[in-house]
């Protein structure tokens, strides 16, 4: 390959961009144009973000408007605030007398829905495969070629995957009627340009499988593969070509693998037209597409790449801050320009093997492709430029004239999705960095525009204020940040699992001790713990404590008390840090154990174990910030501190749902705030348990601060609680034993000299209202995970659907189907969606409320296709329940799910407030006034608006409820530790024969 | 009079304070001579604060550290930091070995003890009377006239005033075996300067009345005069002359009304030589001086003044600051020396009827005074300048060459009152604006030194920043400062409280309704309120509820709370501030009812208003700043928000003690945070309780949100706690009570959807203890207050005081004489200091239990000599008790205190901490180690570290234990309202296809 010279080739590139936009002098995008409607709220919402995000979002929600009475009550609420300063213009014609009511509403409202629809006509090529078919015969009457693509919502199941598929088949069936009459651009003949097919079609590979996820890479392509494949052979059959578009960076690896496994299938292995999709925003991408190409010379393999830069830029970054991740893209618009001109360069070094598709509407970008081919002499047949249809017309008409080979992206399809695809669309014009808003609307300097990306890129970082240092945290440590989700999309992290779950597997059976006083004992009293997936597998025999070890372990912790209540605040904190570090070390150890102990998927017990180390880092840190005393008033002559101590002895009663991060977290913050912890672990997650008592040795903390005493509630637990050297109890579990642990621990015993404070999270009977505007695809991801995620086994599961009566049939069918779609089988497997739930007396439990929910309503959907050997229960789903139902009222721990019919949002909320429990809820609505209402009147410990129920984060979520839900603050949250404490003050009078120092912060005299 | 041309005056004065320098030149105070260790001492202390602070305090235990062991201890405390920095040749001569041990610290110790003694003596002219005598002898052959003084500790019983009358009674005899042999000063003869009587004594009166308080200015005049007088006529008989000194700002009014009685009395009224002092630092000295010079014209009276500057400056801000007083003196020094030479030219104008003693080391100061006096024509038998002895030798000495007529201020007395004499005449000498310091130690220039007054303060005034602006708290409210207290120093507020009284009798008897639901609901039952000095008044008759009425009320609170909670906190913080401005209006008749109803004394009731509306303007903030919810995290496309709401239907059952603070501090804490209250007061206290359902009214709370619900607990008190719709109970009262309730509230009642929360602030047996350093002067006046102040019937009272064994006998000695000098009778009357318990059965159980101490310890002091009518109850003090007797576990609720001896800290500490109470305490030492010590070990929710036990503010103080003292967190704290609330946190997730706006604080990348 020839060499070109680098420092030559820029003036030509900017020579060529000058060119291009003298070709289009005088020519604006359509959607810019102020003359009309849609110009105009492009302009205004170019000069006001408020604005823009009302109108974005409600361009969104329309389509669910199909009331006029919804509508106007939309409209009313995105743009009836008197603050919200939109100009009369943009009044929908309402000008100066209001969105009124009655006739004129109505007109307007049509006026409104007319113009936003036609706004959306203008990027989508139909509606019908017939309108789609007519759309691409017009456009290549002008000169265009095309490529096809289905609008589709996100596919929540099986079913909705298989018609996504037709559709597919019904537009190529359109085509197939017709395509032969067509004649190839340009050159006529069987194709077009004289080398490429005439049909043209992309895909979206998430959307063929309704299960695929990260996790599972080889079933996530098995499953598209099998949608996609027919597909491919029917475009095969016809000569045309397909391109596999790329989504999501959590869905590349999927779709390279699926790219590579049709493109190397025998069957196919001789058809050049399948192309695949490269984003230039991810960091990634260099060495993706070069190993890309590594693969097709290896394979001998001609493939094809479309170059993009990226459609994803808020999505990824905002996912990647909400997990703790590193942000994947540029953040630097000018580098992912870099990436493209150094991406389509290595592309087009590499023409003889690779065929190159520049899909960019930035001139500069074009420009750049258009003179590295013609400095590498790349023939015409290799490589073409796309630009999206109803974008940048000028760009398309300056390409036809300067490149010829134009290729426009049309997507078809309902309306539905279509406003998705709208909005995004209505993003790219009108960013801030968007080069069509700057060359069309703004009008920059060509020089500027047409810039290498280099030096924009230099001339942005020279510009930018220094970054703001980071947060810093007390005593010098960083502030506190969650620890990051596992990120299943890197290979690593799975393999990690892998080995873990067979490192585990190894300790199986083990014997188990007491941990009293910083010594290992043995019981003669054992308790097996087994794999719910697998009974006969023994985790480990647990031994199990009388009462004598009971009293041992109270003493062996009021003697601990007494030392390590007086061990300074950051010290204390010290130990949870080191505690967390070794947590962080075994993480996976950690989670394959949850895994086998009580049935977690992969991905929630490690989320146990990071919620684990949060509380470490969490406490650790308030506890430094709580540890300095506070002065109180600033008179002279009196230094007031405020300041806290540990209350003593604090029994910790754990759940087996959250073993590791809800033990860990009591004890945690009894420990930090200078108590000494007995610990009960639950008999079903005790390995688990001793876990932690290992793990708190290790960090140094003192014999008999942290004490093990796994043990039969029936046996021992009424000793624990009625101790009077107990002064405080930390129980997590059901709502009856944390009422007999209050009632017990308020009698004062004899000897006992403080009132012993019970801290409790109890049961929840969560709620989730979906409004009549709830984005449907978002709503029925978040009731499923909500309530079946973990078998429902969590006190913030969703275990009522309260649905608005206009949506109620939409969204109850597409969730029953989705239901019936997910998969079912041991934890282990990171395909299953559910697992077993925890051992045979949960499944009893769980079996006796479906037949009482089957009595009280109607089964929608009842999974009896689970396997039989293991602890597993029918995923129910029942609907007609109303509020006197004991399946409303009653928790049932398990995946059992009510759907409740409300007639609109007053009556869904007093239904969702309708138990005696107050723990979690969520709501799903694009109405702002609701999910204002809700915000006040759904009254729970965490409400969640357009969030699932479940999945709450240390800090950020901090957790927990009230009514019969819990006593107590908020776990991971600002109150909490102080309930492990007492606070004290200490006056100091400071004078001394009428001579006052000067303390720092003294309100002496000016 | 002539005028003066005061533009000529000034460079007169210059002149003449540049004579006066000239004639000193070369000479300093041999204070500052550092080529003695004082010298060291002093140049250090002025160079390093920390250093100054320690050593005063030093030099102020000193007398008390009787032992080796002791002094090395406190050597080592003080000055044995190795970041101390003291300069080796400071080491008291220890070199670079440190303290060490053995016999060099005996050495080292004596040395020291002897180097600072020598200091004392500098100023002291001897330590007995005959010493006194002899020194006086040697000053006059020096050419100067005495005044003598004599040093006393602070009286704190009628015994040691009678023998400090006896200390003055001494000195004159000594002087009278020989002043006759004496010839008078210059001019020999019977008089000094041919004029002044050669005898000339200085009292203090506060010295001669244990009793004196500003609130009772003729008591305390009687009380003084009582000694005062024969000392006068003492003096008369030998024509001596003697000057009545002024101290603290609260004694101002006592000792003009003292030297209006003295001086016009028939018996001395042609008898000119009794003199008054004027401080010049007090704003009011102006008007002071005028108006005496009046009275002196009126009654045609000569007089004398003598004019100072003041020594109280610390003390008296402090002070002002502490009890939010406007501060009474200058803050500027060279405004009170302009005050000086505008005073003094007053009084040289009038010299006709006023003699003149000007005292002053400030060379400017008397140049003005010799210049004004020259001006004014003033003979010089009209005035003459006084010094202090020890101080300032240079001046001494010029005002000999330049004035002639100088008087030395001569203290003599024992060393310990000695030490307070010398810190306050070292601090004077090391004050930065100290005149002394400037021209002696640090060489300021003479301009500088003999400027104008006026010019200084003006240069000062405009090289002052601007003051900080006044701290703001939420919502634009000023920050929280407590009401503060009534300063009974001033006339009105006196009479303010006499014509409440009045007032408030007028009422007697009326019948008191329940209020529920905002309507007054009378019922047959009825209970009366009876002042318990006079038994036979009945303050009101007070409907009681019975459990119909409990019901109703419930449900009205009920009904109302669903519509208060939803009231914005600003809103629902301003009905508290409101309340709290009738409060203020009403503060004197809401006063009187709390003396009439309880028999609190005139300044506790008001301290218990203030505290009320201290609790109302405090928790009205605290819920503005808890009203903001907190933005959680800060991950773009997610706003977590952290809120609180009110829990529910609230009942508060409040005390007697402290009848409005108490019950409207938890009633305004449960009401600002969302809650609906029934309030069951006291019967003891049911017309004050009836005054905060009035007061909520009259502040706009909604009907049925404050519900006042006075019963007999017999009847209601279960029906109130076990009703399934009490969601907090907010109780005040005894540990029997407390649990009950505790244990009622735990248990779940059918129909309960929530569990109750229980704040409740029970006992205490609380402790002070003596160190052995203790300042006792200090201690008794704390600890007699603590035990018997409002008849030690407060949770915070000190029923145990433990004495370190080294001190024992000098402390208990002084204690018992000071409660046997206390005043007893109604309250009504200031002048008392305890007055009767609350009611009858109070009465009985108080006498129960001192049969209960004289049996197990032995009686130091009953006082029987009480009224006979009403509930009084013998003030008791018994020595002799150990932690197991009854007298020191069991809460008394009365005048009774037990005593307890200790041989070291750590078993006093163990005895403090040796009840199941941790409620208040308090330790008087000296010991830095100890009181550290205490702070961390002397577990009690308030600690006061020399300070006594009681009167806690609101927040300075937030008040509250822990143990069987108290579940919950401090009331008046920065925790407290959270107990009433229930956090909740609502998580938005705001991306909409993909699409996140940016929120103020997101994590977006940089």
């Amino acid at each position: 390959m020839a060499a070109i010279d680098t420092a030559a080739l820029n003036p030509k590139i900017i020579a060529r961009g000058k060119e291009f936009f003298q070709s289009i002098a005088g020519e604006a995008p359509s959607i810019f144009n102020k003359g009309w409607w849609t110009g105009k709220v492009m302009d205004w919402a170019m000069k006001n973000e408020d604005f823009k995000v009302q109108m974005f979002r409600f361009v969104d929600v329309l389509p669910y408007l199909t009331t006029s009475e919804s509508l106007s009550r939309h409209i009313e609420e995105y743009f009836g605030d008197k603050d919200a300063n939109i100009p009369d213009v943009l009044k929908w014609g309402a000008g100066k007398t209001g969105f009124g009511g009655g006739l004129v509403a109505m007109v307007l409202n049509k006026a409104i829905r007319s113009n936003i629809e036609g706004m959306a006509r203008q990027f989508i090529i139909g509606e019908k495969a017939s309108e789609a078919v007519k759309g691409i015969r017009q456009l290549r009457k002008d000169g265009f070629a095309f490529v096809i693509d289905l609008l589709g919502e996100a596919p929540l199941n099986e079913k909705e995957c298989d018609e996504y598929m037709q559709g597919y088949m019904e537009v190529l069936a359109g085509i197939q009627s017709e395509y032969k009459k067509w004649d190839g651009l340009d050159t006529g003949g069987e194709l077009d340009w004289g080398h490429a097919p005439k049909i043209n079609v992309a895909v979206k590979p998430s959307a063929f499988f309704s299960q695929a996820k990260a996790v599972d890479v080889a079933g996530s392509v098995e499953g598209i593969y099998r949608r996609v494949e027919p597909i491919y052979r029917k475009i095969k059959e016809m000569g045309g070509f397909m391109c596999i578009d790329m989504e999501q960076l959590k869905y590349k690896e999927i779709t390279i693998e699926l790219y590579k496994r049709l493109r190397s299938a025998p069957e196919h292995r001789d058809y050049p037209h399948l192309g695949i999709v490269f984003q230039c925003y991810l960091k990634c991408t260099d060495v993706d597409v070069s190993e890309m190409i590594g693969w097709a010379r290896k394979e001998n393999l001609p493939i094809s790449i479309r170059l993009v830069k990226g459609a994803y830029w808020d999505s990824e970054t905002v996912l990647a801050k909400q997990n703790g991740w590193e942000v994947p893209v540029y953040t630097i618009k000018a580098e992912s320009d870099m990436a493209h001109e150094r991406i389509a360069r290595m592309i087009l070094e590499n023409h003889d093997i690779c065929h190159f598709a520049c899909a960019s509407h930035n001139i500069r970008t074009i420009s750049n492709v258009i003179e590295t081919a013609k400095a590498l002499n790349v023939p015409d047949s290799r490589y073409e430029f796309q630009v999206l249809y109803g974008m940048a017309e000028p760009v398309r008409k300056g390409l036809r004239n300067v490149a010829k080979r134009v290729r426009l992206y049309c997507p078809y399809g309902d309306l539905i999705p279509g406003m998705a695809y709208l909005v995004r669309r209505l993003l790219e014009n009108t960013a801030n960095e968007s080069f069509l808003r700057q060359s069309f609307a703004e009008g920059a300097e060509l020089e500027r525009l047409l810039e290498n990306p280099i030096a924009t890129r230099d001339r942005e970082v020279a510009a930018k204020k220094a970054p703001a240092p980071a947060k810093m945290g007390p005593a010098g440590y960083p502030a506190f940040a969650n620890h990051a989700n596992v990120d299943f999309t890197v290979p690593a992290a799975r393999a990690g699992m892998v080995n873990a779950l067979a490192k585990v597997r190894k300790d199986f059976g083990k014997v188990y001790p007491l941990v009293i006083g910083g010594k290992e004992v043995k019981t003669s009293e054992m308790l097996d713990s087994y794999n719910p997936a697998k009974p006969a597998e023994i985790i480990g025999k647990v031994c199990q404590a009388g009462v004598k070890e009971t009293q041992d372990a109270l003493a062996a912790a009021k003697k601990a008390f007494l030392e390590w209540r007086n061990v300074e605040p950051l010290e204390r904190a010290k130990v949870l840090f080191k505690a967390a570090d070794i947590m962080r070390r075994d993480i996976n150890e950690l989670s394959a154990l949850q895994v086998l102990e009580v049935g977690k998927q992969w991905d929630q017990a490690h989320a146990d174990v990071a919620e684990a180390i949060d509380f470490l880092e969490y406490y650790g840190r308030e506890m430094i910030r709580l540890g300095s005393p506070r002065r109180m008033g600033n008179a002279p002559g009196e230094v007031n501190q405020y300041f806290y101590q540990g209350k003593g002895v604090t029994a910790v009663i754990g759940p087996w749902n959250f073993p590791l991060a809800i033990s860990a977290g009591m004890a945690a913050a009894a420990i930090v705030c200078g108590n000494a912890v007995v610990y009960k672990p639950s008999g079903l997650s005790s390995v688990i348990g001793f876990g932690i008592a290992s793990i708190f040795k290790e960090a140094g903390l003192p014999d008999g601060v942290f004490n093990f005493l796994p043990g039969k509630g029936s046996v021992m637990g009424d000793v624990l609680v009625e101790h009077p050297d107990v002064s405080v109890i930390a129980f997590t579990g059901s709502m009856e034993v944390g009422l007999r642990i209050q009632e017990k621990a308020a009698k004062v015993q004899p000897g006992q000299v403080q009132c012993k404070k019970v801290i409790a999270e109890m049961g929840g009977k969560n709620a989730i209202i979906i409004d009549d505007d709830a984005d449907l695809d978002e709503a029925i991801t978040g009731v499923l995970y909500s309530a079946f995620g973990f078998q429902g086994q969590k006190c913030s599961a969703c275990s009522r659907v309260i649905v608005l009566d206009p949506i109620y049939e939409r969204f109850v069918s597409r969730l029953a189907e989705a239901a019936k779609s997910i998969k079912i089988g041991p934890s282990e497997d990171p395909a299953n969606y559910m697992g077993p739930v925890v051992d045979k007396a949960a499944q009893q439990n769980v079996l006796k409320y479906i037949d009482i929910a089957a009595g009280e309503g109607k089964v929608l959907v009842k999974r009896t296709d689970i396997p039989a050997d293991g602890c597993y229960a029918p995923l129910t789903i029942v609907e007609g329940i109303n509020k006197g139902h004991r399946i409303a009222q009653e928790e049932v721990f398990g995946p059992v799910l009510a759907v409740m019919r409300a007639k609109n949002i007053d009556e869904a909320l007093d239904i969702a407030n309708s138990t005696r429990f107050a723990l979690t809820g969520a709501i799903y609505s694009r109405s702002p006034k609701h999910l204002e209402k809700a915000r006040k009147e759904f009254r729970v410990g965490n409400l969640y608006l357009n969030k699932g129920s479940t999945g709450a984060m240390v800090e950020r979520h901090a957790f927990g409820g009230f009514n019969m839900s819990g006593v107590g603050s908020k776990s991971g949250g600002p109150d909490y530790l102080l309930q492990f404490m007492d606070p004290r003050l200490v006056s100091e009078n400071t004078i001394r024969r009428g001579f006052a120092p000067v303390e720092e912060g003294d309100d002496w005299v000016a």
